[in-house]
Parts: structure tokens; C-alpha cells; sequence
């Protein structure tokens, strides 16, 4: 498996208007882009920072995996992205060592990217998500 | 502020002699050192991606802050950490704006950098830290 960068780190925000100016005031990055993704039941907006992105995450539904997150442990950073390539690969080579995946094939995320999702229980308690960018 | 890349992503692990074999072994990055810190009770492991590294953390003292943190949570991310430059000024500017921090002058983390932490309360629960390289 050959992992380039972290993509972005996810965090739970109970409201996206109210969480971005922390970021762009405080911390000077600036909110290039604000997303609906319906599959996630979010809304999201996007920081860049070197090679990686901050990501907030709203939930858009209460029975959405941000929305219950939320609710059981309150705001703060949700899950981890790298990026690679290969990514069916990668995943079939994970499943064959035994490592529990969420997702066994990719899907489609945020930013048009091929996303994949590893179960906490096999990474030690982290939420981490592979991506790959179909246009490289 | 100029913030210019994420420095390091914090992880929280019961035992780092077990937890590092996921890492190297499943996800192919590779550990390049490990280290005490006595000063915040944990022994350290770093893995290097992209611009930003891994820190896997062992508390060594259950009153140590990943003792408390493990204990209460159990294993997964425990802080994110931001490099940039003129870290003092930034921790003073941040301060003039009513932001809560934890320290309010650097002082030394791991790999000799210059380090502080914001408090969780002023970032929508994130605990992160922002780091400077002495040497650059």
C-alpha cells in the first residue's frame, strides 16, 4: 500500500456558520468551499493546509453518523483521511490481512473523491477513511 | 497567524509495542522513532506522511494526561497539531482575542519543537496544538 498524505481530518461541529469563523479568524485558513453530501447526511466545509484539508462536518439529520456521533460524545474531530492510490486494491489487500473495513469497495465522497472506510476495530480505536482522486 | 501545514496527528494507544505493527505492517508508513516524553508521561511513536507525521502515544503514568484520556475514552485521536512559524505572536494574538488557551508561552514537546495547546473549549473540542520548529 503506498499512503502519499493526509487528505483531510473530519470534525463534528453541532453548526457549520457558527464553527467556520474560528477557523478562518483565529487560525487565518481560509473556508474554500461549502458542500452538501446528501449519501453522509452532512454539510461540510473545506480548509486547505499544506498538502491537507480540514473538513467540518454538520449533520443535516439527527440519525446521521455525524448527528449520533454528536449526541454521544459531543463536537471534536471525527475521522482521518489519507490519500493513495489503488484503492480497490489497497482494500482487498487489508481484507486479505484480516483487517475489519467498513466499506469493501469504494464510494463516492466529498470533492468527487473514491473514498473507503476502515472499521475502528481494526486501527485501534480511530476512524480512518482511505481516499483516492479518480482524475490522478 | 501562517499556519503551513498539519504537523502531527496525536493517537492514543494502551500498549505501543502492539499498536505498531497496524501501522508498518497494514498501512505501510514507517516508524522512525520512538521516544520519551517525561514531561507529559507518554512514550512515543512517529511515522512520517507526506508533510505530517503519526504520533502514536503510550501514557506511562495512569495520572498522565493519555492515562486520563484512555481511561475515560479508550484508544483513538487524541489531538491535532498545526505548524507555523512566530508561535509566541500567534499565542498572544490568539489570547487578545479571548481565546482560551492551555499555554500561554511555548515550551518543549517531542522532536524539540516548540509547542502549545489551545483548549478544546475555544476550537469546538478539538484539542490542538501549534508547533514550531526551533531550528527553521
Amino acid at each position: 500500500m503506498h499512503l502519499t498524505h493526509i487528505e483531510h481530518i473530519g470534525i463534528a461541529v453541532r453548526n457549520l456558520d457558527e464553527a467556520i469563523p474560528f477557523w478562518e479568524e483565529r487560525l487565518g485558513l481560509k473556508c474554500y468551499a461549502v458542500e452538501e453530501v446528501k449519501d453522509q447526511k452532512v454539510r461540510t466545509a473545506f480548509f486547505k493546509i499544506g498538502q491537507s484539508k480540514i473538513e467540518l462536518l454538520e449533520s443535516t439529520d439527527p440519525e446521521g453518523p455525524i448527528g449520533k456521533f454528536v449526541e454521544k460524545k459531543g463536537e471534536g474531530i471525527h475521522h482521518m483521511a489519507f490519500a493513495g492510490t489503488g484503492l480497490q486494491g489497497n482494500l482487498d489487500e487489508l481484507a486479505g490481512k484480516g483487517v475489519q473495513l467498513i466499506d469493501k469497495a469504494p464510494r463516492k465522497g466529498a470533492e468527487g473523491l473514491n473514498i473507503a472506510f476502515l472499521h475502528p476495530k481494526a486501527t485501534g480505536g480511530v476512524l480512518l477513511e482511505l481516499c483516492e482522486d479518480p482524475g490522478k
